[in-house]
């Protein structure tokens, strides 16, 4: 567990200059430092992504704290900050005492209760003060290497889709839901993905009715149609695509649904552009929707940001305010629900460019391309 | 979203005993009643097993919050009891109000530090208590239906494991320890699991030496061991299984440590027995390992309570003063950890008996049987 790691020159990674981001953050609030409990906030400061792991950093030094289990990949992953092994609540104070921290944020919202309280412990005198979406704020905002990622995150997860559609409908009819949804898994991992984002989605018939819907021991019929949602993780990063299929004849109520949702997710994303607030992305998908009789069964917002994490900010709903913004990358995927007879959701990731939007994502969207043989 | 589901007879079903449990836990500690927020638990209470959700528990009453996206599963798995939809926060305060409900415990490790401020702002006067474990320990011992979800969850895992093997070590060399996880994962599926318990670990070479290795984009050479740890969830229920696998002649010092590690496993499920302290089992496990030149590299507790969590209840160390009861499931898994060049775990899982212990699962140990043709 003590191999040696050679040091790296110090703020000269992408890391350093994300920390040395934060750090401009923590002054503009205040803070002296601040405790990063965000799993995905410490892979995006530091390159280690194991679990059991937390973070100090103030201006101009950071200290990774790894559980002992961690202690040779962090090493390995972290060599130009500081990194202590051992418990959080036991390697803190000394860390504080030593760099004079007065005012101190920590993640109430990435913290449980009683590791809250530790921390309060272990802060003594000092205030703990919430500071939970600092990081968040900076990685709404992707660079290259990030856009990258994802890029490959959709293509792994793409290339998945194509070689069970290839297949055609003996791929999914017979099979289970969850069957299907673990060779989705499995060919995501063949294209190149280090795994699967999230818990694949497979919902056959009516049960494609609840958006968060889990793959079920359920036998796919001949005629149903089949939602998937499914994405791929590469290099830490996330993609999130939804499609439906069809094992048959297109119900014609479906089929309906189907063409309103394209329609309304077209909309969605034609409204994406660098300056324009969140809100009139949602509201362009939603008014195509609300303008069917379908407009009380759109239950969620069009999407949500992507990267390190499967739902990361900026929320995309009919109410944020805030403006996008070049290189952020989210999710389009508007849907409708209709309980006891089926739904329909399609999602596509897309990145904001300065003058527009460019779709992530390449499978094609009409109903027409989407019935297997 | 509101679909009517006929209500069954209250008081019934074994979630309806496991709360006839948990309030006389309560009554015991000097609660009113209790949040659950650890979905595990919720999910040992109700039969709801959709995120998103928690329950508020009293005597003779019990709530179930589920997020408005869980409604139509929660009002269909939770028959007997009420469901409300919608944000705990702003569901809670009329609960307890109408409940008369005065001292509240709540789950400090299983809600964030901002979650257990709402929800004491939500509680106004009451006081809140951490009552964490009340739930934790009742699970620990499994009732007859928990003991054949574990045994169908362990007969998965070994299915998926000999359909691996049969193939030899074909299935392994040349093939990435993440291509081989998802292939494992899938296998799983197709012998009836709903899908993997925890992300499956494969390890090949020297990056066994790292206990919570995870599977990486790292192809698999002919000759080096490949340790694999896996398990299947089936009906809410794990398995938890650790196997290492030969892709060639066997490299001396890990078939040193292998016969070493099997003989402190053997060791370790002898010691199991109802009534005797759980750190027994552990210390005769390491004893054995003590007793070699690798005393210092067994890094880890024998093992863990296994159930509807991989990790649960009791935690197998050689500081539990706690007794082995009948019906407590956990795991054996002694491990030797050689950084830089391998290591060798050998984990299964053991029911205690009345008179001893019965092991759940059913590979073989002997390192001859590891080496693939």
């Amino acid at each position: 567990m003590t191999i040696a790691h050679k040091p790296i020159p110090a703020g000269k990674t992408v890391f350093a200059a994300r920390r040395r981001a934060l750090a401009r953050q923590l002054k503009r609030v205040g803070l002296h430092a601040m405790v990063v409990t965000r799993q995905a906030d410490v892979g995006y400061l530091t390159g280690f992504d194991g679990d059991d792991s937390c973070m100090l950093v103030g201006d101009g030094w950071a200290t990774l704290m790894a559980g002992p289990f961690y202690g040779e990949q962090a090493n390995q992953d972290c060599r130009d900050i500081e990194v202590r092994i051992g418990q959080m609540s036991e390697l803190i104070a000394p860390v504080l005492k030593g760099k004079g921290v007065r005012r101190l944020g920590a993640q109430d919202a990435h913290l449980t209760a009683s590791a809250w309280r530790q921390l309060d412990e272990a802060a003594g005198s000092r205030r703990l003060v919430s500071a939970d979406g600092l990081v968040a704020m900076l990685r709404v905002t992707k660079d290259a290497g990030e856009l990258r990622a994802i890029t490959r995150a959709v293509r792994a997860a793409e290339k998945a889709f194509n070689a069970l559609f290839r297949r055609g409908r003996r791929a999914f009819v017979g099979r289970t839901e969850q069957q299907v949804a673990a060779e989705m898994d499995y060919q995501m991992c063949l294209a190149g993905a280090d795994g699967p984002a999230f818990p694949t989605i497979v919902a056959a018939g009516a049960r494609a009715s609840q958006p968060h819907c889990r793959s079920g021991p359920v036998k796919i019929r001949r005629g149903q149609p089949v939602l998937i949602d499914w994405g791929a993780r590469v290099d830490c990063y996330c993609s999130d695509l939804t499609r439906v299929v069809f094992t048959g004849r297109i119900p014609p109520e479906i089929g309906r649904i189907y063409e309103i949702v394209a329609a309304a997710q077209a909309a969605g994303i034609r409204a994406i552009k660098s300056g324009v607030k969140i809100k009139s992305a949602d509201l362009a998908a939603r008014t195509v929707i609300e303008q069917s009789s379908y407009g009380d069964r759109f239950i969620h917002g069009l999407g949500h940001g992507l990267g390190r994490e499967v739902h990361e900010g900026p929320t995309v709903t009919s109410r944020n305010e805030q403006r996008l913004g070049k290189n952020m990358v989210i999710t389009v995927e508007p849907g409708i629900y209709l309980p006891g007879i089926g739904g329909v959701r399609i999602e596509d990731d897309v990145v904001v460019t300065a003058d527009g939007r460019r779709r992530l994502s390449s499978l094609p969207v009409g109903i027409e391309k989407m019935v297997l043989e």
